[in-house]
């Protein structure tokens, strides 16, 4: 660089404050303004997702800026899916069956306030609170701001922008209506919305259910589920139709209707849950949706990144990672074009949106998979078998989650490919009865591998490639 | 009817004309508003695909409003693909195997004149030209509209509104706008842009290449194909990409690349285009784009029809014909539930969107297969083996083609769920030399649906359908 770049991020969530932190490792001066308060001093969690789970691409990206120690002890390890039925029956599915494999529960504001923390004090970053991005001139990198405080408008202009400021992105929204090119663009919803409510801890601030544990109440049209927190309580979010089907947002109108509803459908979680009341009518009911686009960049001089760019829903638990892992390829990136940023933003897009496109439809599979298939009984048997595959051949045999989870150097797009059809052989082996259990698993992995790659082998000749 | 209700139409185009056409012949009172002047009496053709294909969906779309021997005047039978190579060689493959399948050409003006003639002619409809709609009051039914003669702007409130403003349209724009529901929206440029050309009639008015075909020059990166026109000439498209490969629509900027691309890719086609170089440098570059949106309505108020509900890429001819069959599937349910627009909406969508989301989709796979594939060995083993099975099983072989093209019994989802099978088995089993052509027809048919049968079954099981 002959002269120090000045680098203006729009949004400092988790994606912003990362992306933020690592160029100002770079050397790059950073200006980070975000539209909210400074969550470090103000309560503003009210209707976002209170805890999300870390995994190992996030993990990757904590290891790149050099604060994987920090994020240690705000996490707690789930091992598995606790699945709990009518009867408050409930029965375990290890997320994987090497030792070592697990996601963690982590507080979105705790996570998010550590890498302010970093970034603040890094001597090239800059954070500005409560300047409401209101449109960016694509063509001059000026990004225009409205202050919340003040009330005073203004513009920056940097030697690039970048918008990490979320599914409601203002520069993707500059892209749009700008029409300077053709911009292909999406928003799709699912017909469920979700509300979040709270197991609060016990008398001694301990977890009344496993900590240990992703919990879920799986009922077809609806679904509840519970990820912990350090301070005991939990967080439980309700999936549920808006106007479909005997229960859902729209008919739920009353406690009675609404304790009814929990009573028949979760009764276990229904007496872990005394402010049902308040949460239910209180809390907003949040939409769920997959936000594609394409072209992410205009000219080298703006980008977008995160959920800006690829918003998805939470059913793979790979939302933060997804954009965390953006940083990490961005970086990786940067190192190939020495400043180029035209170069940079084209070779990242094109290596990159095919893995984003991917785990969106993967998050969608999870949707009906956690919803309709947990509790099914070939399911059941599959992960089983999953569970004793890997275990037997840690090296050799990889789940479609695990691939997605824990193998952060298989990008999204080949785990989805290989994943899915892996599945299929699976699923199909196991409804045709062609997998003997008594076998020695020697030969079912033998099996499995040889179905999965004709599955693969009839897709590639049915696209002629 | 206790009154007789009033319906404003935004967009008198092919679907707007037709519907209208068709409520009127129900006893609505109809107003057509179109942006446009009257193209009966205008030339406004410049840069809109001049001609298109009807088939059987769109011909049962004219037979309910009984105008199918009016059509069959403007309508030239094209009976299968010719391809044309480098060398300036050819072949051609049918579009089925059973005789009297075939689709048409016909003009775009003509066509929409017919039907606007037809409208008009109707006590019930009035047409209203050159009436640009500015935005739709979704909850009280009104249009506002200007007036490109007199400038002046008016609203007008209907019982119903309906937008068939095509794939910019209006109603759909207020729709994304007002944002008072949840609205899933997709648009989805291709990396090809479109250009037309003309091949003129021989001093005779004649064709001067077959007009029994559709022609096509399939080049991987590049297409031309040319479909014809009852004066005796020809309309060219090609299909491009606006900045990829040696030749793009950005790099060629003079007459002499244009020449130079069209010598060593087209040459044959060279030599039947004069006017070259007026035509790739006056006539505008047209995009591709695929448009999917829900919900079409908004509280039985306000339904999108045609492309402004579902715009699709012209690969599969079905543009037009899935917006004529939506005319024809709204009048089905319209039967069902005399006078409520609401329970109409719904159950229209409902049964509908399934069928325009598939159309979409196999458009795209049709823009593969004929820019890549239509020229592939396999593949042309493939259409052959189709064509005798047609010939010889008339009443039990489809081929993906012609479930989509000519039987309007069998709707979109179910064709693109049975023919991508059917495709599936017959490239994998022609692949693997599993065929032997020697062998009875007879064995081969049930070779065929018994292997789409088992790989229908392997998706259903995947999906734990």
């Amino acid at each position: 660089m002959a002269k120090q770049e000045h680098i203006i991020i729009i949004g400092a969530g988790l994606c912003g404050s990362l992306l933020g932190l690592r160029l100002a490792q770079r050397g790059y001066k950073v200006d980070l303004y975000e539209s909210r308060p400074d969550l470090r001093t103000t309560d503003i969690s009210a209707g976002r997702s209170i805890n999300l789970a870390l995994s190992d691409r996030g993990i990757k990206a904590m290891k790149l800026v050099g604060i994987e120690n920090k994020v240690e002890p705000l996490c707690i390890p789930m091992y598995g899916r606790l699945i709990h039925d009518t009867e408050g029956n409930t029965f375990s599915s290890n997320y994987s069956g090497r030792d070592g494999e697990y996601i963690n529960s982590i507080s979105r504001g705790g996570l998010n306030g550590l890498l302010l923390d970093e970034a603040e004090q890094h001597e090239n970053v800059t954070l500005h609170f409560n300047k409401k991005c209101t449109g960016v001139d694509i063509e001059n990198n000026t990004a225009h701001f409205k202050c919340y405080e003040s009330k005073e408008e203004f513009s920056v202009t940097g030697d690039v922008v970048f918008g990490t400021d979320g599914a409601g992105s203002s520069l993707r929204k500059s892209y749009y209506l700008e029409k300077k090119f053709l911009f292909s663009y999406s928003q799709n919803y699912l017909t469920h919305g979700y509300k979040e409510l709270e197991i609060p801890a016990d008398s001694n601030g301990k977890h009344l259910i496993s900590k240990d544990h992703l919990h879920i109440w799986p009922r077809g049209q609806y679904m509840l589920i519970a990820l912990p927190n350090l301070d005991g309580s939990f967080t439980v979010t309700l999936f549920l139709s808006y106007d479909e089907g005997e229960y859902n947002f729209n008919n739920l109108t009353t406690i009675e209707k609404v304790t009814e509803f929990f009573k028949t459908q979760f009764p276990d979680a229904l007496e872990l849950i005394p402010d049902l009341d308040k949460e239910f009518f209180g809390n907003p009911t949040g939409a769920l949706g997959t936000v594609k686009c394409s072209p992410w960049q205009y000219k080298g001089n703006t980008l977008l990144m995160g959920d800006a760019a690829h918003a998805i829903v939470p059913f793979y638990g790979q939302g933060m990672n997804a954009s965390f892992e953006d940083v990490v390829v961005f970086d990786s990136i940067m190192d190939q074009h020495s400043g180029d940023w035209n170069a940079t933003f084209k070779a990242y897009e094109k290596i990159r949106k095919v893995d984003t496109d991917a785990i969106a439809d993967l998050a969608i599979d999870n949707y009906y998979e956690m919803r309709d298939h947990v509790a099914n009984p070939i399911f059941k048997e599959k992960r089983k078998l999953e569970m004793d595959l890997e275990k037997t051949f840690p090296t050799e045999y990889f789940s479609k989650y695990s691939m997605v989870t824990f193998n952060e150097n298989i990008n999204y797009a080949k785990a989805m490919k290989i994943g899915r059809a892996q599945d299929k052989a699976l699923l199909n082996m196991i409804a045709d009865k062609e997998i003997d259990t008594t076998e020695n698993l020697n030969n079912i992995l033998k099996q499995v591998q040889q179905h999965t790659n004709e599955i693969l082998e009839e897709d590639k000749v049915a696209g002629l490639k």
